[in-house]
């Protein structure tokens, strides 16, 4: 039997986050992307959340490349954790290699990993995969998408794109060459469904250049931007802004000050000397002279605009009368922690424009119009929609199925599910490990529902641990027994609760000293008798913990 | 020195929730509604937030009535525990009076309350105040406004409105009577400030009365609608378009099967008994002459939408073809349990509309131009923007300043701030205890700060509990020390990581057994050692708590 083509998502299907894929064609494996998800409150404590790549494990012996698209975490973060367990090349475009280069230095197993920067319209090959990655536009710069050909046929990934026919870089969406690299025609295309729910066109980036502009022209006193620190294109536009209208730019936030670095060296951003400042310098000159752009648009604690907005920054505090402005929309499950920010800086006196009240933000993904574009230009064979939450893989799949995509062979995919594709037939035949793996400290944990279970229930009502002491031969108590808790009652009261507890702890379990009782036994009366105590007392059920000691 | 009027907001200013406002003449107060604010990620394990109430007892005397313009929790649901503490009738519309009886019979202590109902345009006297309710629409019927005169003039409170030309009840907001009312001059305006800062106008129900018709018009298999359980209006436009289509309905949630019942028992809500159905019934009906409306639009964990979502409600399940409408906005901080639900619902066969891809929801609030129209009818002296949070106060404050409300008449406020309002001027004086209280277990608690701290930590790496007994003469640690752990470490690896930690603390501090350490001292040293030994082998920072027991 001739060997088939197998297509299998490892993350970012039915989630906006961890992308990665395996396309797999006999001896030949190619992995596209590596990202990070960033956790949310269903896993409290969790640092990170990266794919599960048993399945690249157990055939690392195939694996020739990892193929990154762009320079988003959410494409590459994982990749410190895949490269201590796969060796294996990395091919990456120049601004996501420099970005990565400097992830991998920072962990000592991942220092000598082998990173290659390509360019598009360069095919290479990677065992009987060749492979040329295409300009698309995103909210990096330097994305890109793969045209992939394999033994049976071409496979396009559009890796995130929109087409922005006039995006701040001058590099557009490059339709002229995905149109003659698919000329020969498409077996399948993987497309971003981010946003296909939404019509229409997504607005090019320089619909925000404008409104930013005019902010910064017309504000009496300072203007601060806060964007996403990897969202070059709007460090363009404000720097552009600030130089027609005679204001310098400073910068705050770590990750900002590292992006613009390393951007203005490569050549992605473009600024005149006298334009940059420091912080120090921006701080003698008259406020209609000043912009400062800032992280901490998705309300981050920690962020630098957050700590502007709540009067806890070392050097930039918000002057009545500053005008800010932020620039970029809420990821889903930010929305209170971003509008707390808004509203510590309009009570000290600052003006702020957002995106529900002004257009100072368009996001990097493809609209419908957009998409259907991508899908009429290609006119694959077989379409699966990557990178979205499972109804926006659906949407998309209508849209494929609108435009003419015959129902059988459009793939609303899950993570694991394997698609094997053959000269003449494709069909989803067999199941992976997949799933979330938790970075947790400093070790990847594939199990943790246990634990996030018990965080989830420590964080109701807290927790109390009984400690009694039984003499092992008497079976006496050996004093009173002692209450620890943690996150359920007010300091005020936690003494007068904790020798109540313990009284009616002894009264019920400290009877019988004539012989020692089993200590399980003992923990499971200490439990029930401190559990209704507690509960009877202040209507809270924390987490009751026995600990019985034997001396 | 004549006595001034007092404008006192306990709660619903800067935040979305838990309305309450003291007005106050002389010897007179009057509160105006007294509502909950339901807990988010950062008050894990609270059940409420009700206003702090410490300046009405203070002043109980002077406290002669609550008045309640509608009946959502947000406004009536701290009744049961105001009414615990002060003794002061209630003044509601008739379906709220319903919906608060219910409440208040459940607590044994407020059972007695003096509750009466209130018909709009017939005023009453409470001190020197005089009271008329007025009509508005809002998303729950019998919603109100007040006309509040008092001796320096007349106050108008909108409560929660929008202006709905076209209610599915016939009775829009009362312009009219209001223009009647205001036609001798007004005082003060206090203003929904919600949507202030969405522009133009909020569409009428009857938009989505549309929608909705259609939906059940053309489904092929069952139709499934969720919404607000106290949306009454929207039980209206689904049983009318059910009725016109050969539809039976059937409702599931124990919130929205009460709310049914009461609010046709009250008139409120009309359906010939032909349409309505049990579930029992439906379930022998065919597909195409089924509806099902359900709770759980909120993407609550135990709603019926949620479980049958999830495939685990009792009587309902997902047929594939199925229509499921979404029929509410996720407030702020549920987008992603929606998002959920729906992804869940779309894996098991159903057709999924929500309000991102159909007009299937409209909100109960006024939007700019509304918000104008109300200010320009009534054209106030003074302007106090209430419900919202701090950016939509001073949204509304601007749209007041660009009608002429001159901006040293309009106050933005904050919970506590007492504006004194005198025969010729207005301004800020003083400020009195406001604030959350917080209602967890049986008892409120004003000071949760550290325990609701300690909660977010103990989510973030859990707790690690070490045990130390040691002879009170001797010194001498009796037997090992003992670690217990919840939230940190995989069960499969707790009791390695136990016996390790215990050996670490015995080496630590076990060496000396010539006389006793002081407790204190030997707590600090196991926590020291503890801490250090767990982030060294994990990088995980649990919460450590040592416990020194002497015997």
């Amino acid at each position: 039997m001739a060997p088939h083509l197998k297509v299998i998502p490892l993350g970012g299907l039915g989630e906006i986050g961890k992308n990665m894929m395996a396309l797999e064609f006999g001896d030949d494996i190619v992995v596209i992307d590596a990202g990070v998800l960033f956790p949310a409150e269903d896993t409290p404590g969790v640092d990170l959340i990266i794919p599960d790549i048993t399945y690249l494990k157990e055939n690392r012996d195939r694996v020739r490349a990892i193929l990154i698209t762009h320079g988003h975490e959410d494409h590459t973060g994982a990749l410190p954790f895949v490269l201590r367990e796969l060796d294996v090349p990395v091919y990456a475009p120049r601004l996501a290699a420099g970005l990565i280069e400097v992830k991998l230095k920072e962990h000592r197993d991942t220092r000598d990993a082998q990173l290659e920067v390509v360019e598009p319209g360069e095919p290479m090959d990677f065992g009987c995969f060749r492979v040329e990655w295409f300009r698309v536009c995103h909210s990096i710069p330097d994305a890109m998408g793969l045209a992939i050909q394999t033994p049976l046929g071409l496979v396009i990934h559009t890796g995130d794109f929109k087409v922005d026919h006039t995006p701040v870089d001058g590099r557009p969406t490059d339709l002229s060459s995905l149109a003659a690299l698919t000329g020969d025609g498409v077996l399948l295309l993987l497309s971003d469904s981010t946003y296909a729910e939404v019509p229409g066109y997504t607005p090019s980036e320089r619909v925000v250049g404008e409104a930013l502009d005019r902010v910064i022209a017309t504000a009496h006193g300072r203007v601060l931007v806060a964007s996403f620190a990897s969202l070059i294109s709007r460090v363009q536009l404000v720097l552009d802004a600030a130089r027609r209208h005679g204001r310098r730019v400073a910068f705050v936030g770590r990750s900002l000050v590292d992006n613009v670095n390393m951007t203005l060296k490569m050549g992605y951003l473009s600024a005149p000397p006298e334009v940059m400042a420091t912080l120090r310098e921006v701080r003698d000159l008259p406020p209609e002279e000043v912009v400062i752009m800032t992280t901490g648009s998705q309300g981050e604690p920690t962020s630098a605009l957050v700590r502007i907005a709540s009067g806890e920054h070392r050097d930039v505090s918000i002057i009545p009368g500053d005008t800010v402005v932020i620039s970029a929309t809420p990821i889903p499950g930010n929305e209170t922690v971003v509008s707390k920010t808004i509203d510590n800086l309009l009570r000290k006196g600052a003006h702020v424009l957002h995106d529900r009240i002004a257009l100072v933000h368009v996001h990097g993904h493809a609209s419908q119009e957009e998409l259907k574009l991508m899908i009429n230009l290609v006119k694959p064979r077989y379409f699966v929609p990557v990178h979205g939450e499972y109804r926006h893989l659906k949407a998309h799949a209508a849209l494929a199925g609108a435009l003419g995509i015959a129902p059988g062979n459009s793939f609303v995919m899950e993570d694991g599910d394997v698609l094997e594709i053959g000269p003449d037939w494709a069909e989803v035949t067999d199941r992976v490990t997949a799933g979330p793996v938790f970075v947790d400290g400093r070790r990847t944990w594939g199990m943790m529902n246990g634990v996030l279970r018990d965080r989830r229930l420590l964080s109701q009502d807290g927790i109390v641990v009984i400690v009694v002491t039984q003499d092992a031969r008497t079976g006496h108590l050996l004093g009173l027994p002692e209450m620890v808790s943690s996150g359920f009652i007010d300091l005020e009261e936690q003494g007068e609760i904790a020798d109540l507890t313990a009284q009616v702890v002894m009264d019920a379990v400290g009877g019988n000293g004539s012989q020692p009782l089993d200590s399980a036994f003992l923990a499971e009366r200490v439990k029930e008798v401190t559990a209704g105590f507690l509960r009877e007392r202040t209507g809270r059920r924390p987490m009751i913990v026995p600990v019985v000691k034997e001396v």
